[in-house]
């Protein structure tokens, strides 16, 4: 498709333009509100920042816009047509009917329509074939779901490609394979969403409770898996099975104003076979892992926006943090100040181990960078100074690799601090197979004492730099660490 | 709280154990099952690895897991108790009045209930103030929220320490305000649950197929966005009110089994108001930029699994780059032997970033350590060759970091052979942003090569020698990189 008419521009057609345009397809908008042309080249616009950011492969140039008011003119030239009118049949079937007499024989007619069924949509319209529909999802040039429902004029030569030219744009179209009102998202979601119009309505919770009920945990399990898969899941080794003959009685329990279907033989037949079908190809363990690893990068993701499970994360770690420094400080008061640091240990983990049997070389550098920040909050840059905007950054480490180090084995790091001034910490670290076995890596790093806004080097502050001082003068009658200023490729002298 | 009671070790009684133990709190288990212990261990175990990733912060010591039969031994010496029996009403009652008799006056006990009203359930205890519902979802060591629901007896102060102690181990307590069946979360889930129960029994879709309609669609938004705001975004400019006119009608159509309350006008008012006031911090248009720049992390995130939404772009960015590729394979084929190798490309994923917004420290050397095994490729070090008993190992590393790196950004390395002999290999990796960006990094790496069995350096085999001698030859001839030789502490000079 070289062409495409997107009739009505509102939120949903505005989306599709973006993300056909972003595509290199060229976009010729319809709307009969002169205010159309201004609102359209903002939204696409506004669409513009995470379309570039979604893919990590360059994206070609761009298709033309045209906006016009005349819907002759509009759909004239397309090669396919996506209709995004409001959501009143009489309007859609009014338009749907003008659009098949003014558009090429074969140029498939595609309606956004949430819940119409496109049999009703396509009946009065000239080559009802071509009609079908094709509903996508706000936000429609990010959400991939396109939903592709034939009406019982419709072709199945026209379904396929539908599919494919929505698969092109990077999108998941669905096949629903019987027309049923609302489709199956919409139906899934306004059950939810009347549920919650009920709750409000009847004063048990505010809009901002409910999104709250989903976003912090079943919404979670449902941008990876959907209710059946998770279910499956929920009923341990045994999944759905487990999970009917559990919550089978729940159904009749008033936990919805909606009534469910007799939970009969056949339905829980039906349910078990076709979630077992859904996780053919792994076991519930392995299942488990996947979901779990998802909802981990997940919440990750989240985390560096400090929204939804992402905030909660966050505020998580920062009350981990400011423990692990209380940790830190109890075992090292009756410590003797003028030996090196033990602030850090930790255990080699299964998942650091390379295909050599050994710990991988990036997982050195991740316990050398803990013990770095367990420095950093030995000397007083905690949760709180960090969020003040200063903060330490690494701008040079040198890691000698002495020992293999294997899997479930203790580590501990002894830290001294070679010198320090306003601006820099030079620290060494002896990594050692539990806390006097073997010397296993040494790291060195320096340490920038940084203004994060400004962006440069700036003086730490000043109990941050005393307990900095304090430390460099009782390590001053240390030895200076064997490999310490060492270069790589210096001979072993 | 030092030791919380764990009552029943199913999926969600064996998901608090895990969380619990991994954050310090030493967890005494009863379920009267004989092979509840060995099940309760494996799943424990099963969870740590998501766990372990999940925050940045090293976590603390882990809490004593005791798993008992005896119901009175399990809960006389908690400081609070977590029921997880199976979901019936008689099961839970009894359970409660036995455990409010054995444990001590004030300690809470809160039930895992997923839709009993905690009225129901503590109006036959001891001390029923202290009996609460703390309702999680599975898994419950990863997903936050918790709902926290008071019966008519339940104190305040409860409700509150209970909230605090779920947020001290990293939850999102939802205080649900009026209890009601199925709290509110379950009625959500619940609706949304029977609808697809019914299109199962009604033969209109498949439980793969409902899955599909959820998660490359609304459930990507529901990790981030409940159904009131998503609905707020989808109505434009005016937000919930437009929402409200355009599939206001909607709630009259049968797009659910579920028939929605009257859309009066003070329902639309409060609908409004509410959706207004979550949004109340940041205009549409932010909203709108939030939602997308998390979706986008979202998608990116799953890309890493192939899996859902990921798989979806992972094949858009397949198809996207075929030609790209082709272009690039080109460029390789005529690339310049005397240049340095651009054999390694990455991008920035999010769980690689740190408190600061920046990479974190250990993955500048997995990206150089990735590069380090690419380099070992081209000459021919290959699994075949590994598994012959051979391998190169890292023995010294230095890392200069020169520029900030941050979410989603492309890496390249260009790898240049400064020595290289018989046994030693002496790599250097220039990283940047994009082929053409910023120097981001440098890398310098001795690598020995040994044989693995007698844990010793010998020479390369001479096919492998013989490649790495070619490039450095190729290589002789350019400078050697700016860094290259230093030591950590030397001077700008």
């Amino acid at each position: 498709m070289k062409t495409v008419a997107v009739l009505g521009t509102g939120v949903i057609g505005a989306g599709w333009a973006a993300r056909l345009l972003f595509n290199g397809i060229d976009v010729i908008a319809y709307d009969p509100d002169p205010a159309a042309a201004e609102k359209l080249r903002s939204a696409i616009a506004k669409a513009q920042p995470a379309l570039a950011k979604l893919s990590m492969v360059t994206a070609g140039p761009v298709g033309q816009l045209h906006i016009t008011d005349d819907l002759q003119a509009a759909v004239a030239k397309a090669d396919f047509i996506q209709e995004n009118a409001p959501e009143r049949l009489d309007v859609k079937q009014d338009l749907l009917v003008n659009v098949s007499h003014l558009a090429g024989d074969d140029v498939i007619i595609a309606s956004s329509t949430s819940g119409f069924m496109p049999s009703i949509l396509q009946q009065q319209c000239r080559n009802p074939q071509r009609v079908i529909v094709g509903h996508p999802f706000n936000p429609v040039y990010l959400l991939p779901l396109v939903e592709v429902v034939a009406g019982k004029l419709s072709s199945d030569v026209v379904i396929a490609q539908a599919m494919a030219f929505y698969r092109q744009i990077g999108m998941h179209p669905l096949h629903v394979r019987k027309e049923i009102d609302g489709h199956l998202s919409d139906r899934l979601q306004e059950a939810l969403w009347r549920e919650a119009l009920h709750l409000v309505n009847d004063g048990v919770a505010t809009t901002d409770e409910l999104d709250q009920a989903v976003i912090y945990g079943p919404g979670l399990r449902w941008a990876i898996m959907g209710t059946c898969l998770t279910f499956h899941l929920a009923g341990g080794d045994h999944g759905m099975r487990h999970m009917l003959e559990q919550f089978g009685p729940a159904l009749k329990l008033p936990w919805t104003k909606l009534e469910a279907p007799e939970l009969s033989a056949d339905l829980i037949e039906k349910m078990v076979a076709q979630t077992q079908a859904q996780g053919a190809n792994k076991s519930i363990v392995e299942l488990e892992q996947l979901r779990d690893a998802c909802l981990v990068a997940i919440m990750q993701s989240l985390r560096s926006f400090d929204y939804a499970a992402g905030a909660t994360l966050k505020a998580y770690e920062t009350r981990q943090a400011a423990s692990a420094s209380d940790r830190a400080a109890a075992t090292i008061a009756d410590a003797d100040p003028c030996q090196p640091l033990r602030l850090h240990s930790t255990t080699v983990q299964p998942d650091w181990i390379d295909y050599n049997g050994h710990m991988t070389e990036a997982r050195y550098l991740q316990v050398f960078g803990d013990a770095n920040d367990a420095v950093m909050r030995h000397i007083g840059v905690d949760a709180g100074y960090l969020a003040s905007g200063f903060s330490y950054y690494t701008v040079e480490t040198h890691i000698r690799h002495l020992n293999e180090v294997s899997v479930h084995q203790p580590l501990v790091v002894a830290s001294q601090v070679i010198s320090a001034d306003a601006k820099r910490m030079h620290l060494f670290h002896a990594l050692h197979r539990g806390v006097d076995g073997p010397l296993l890596a040494t790291g060195e790093h320096m340490m920038l004492h940084v203004d994060q806004g400004a962006n440069k080097a700036v003086p730490a502050k000043p109990a941050v730099l005393e307990k900095l001082l304090t430390v460099a003068a009782n390590h001053a009658g240390l030895d200076r660490p064997d490999g310490a200023g060492r270069f790589v490729g210096q001979g072993r002298g």
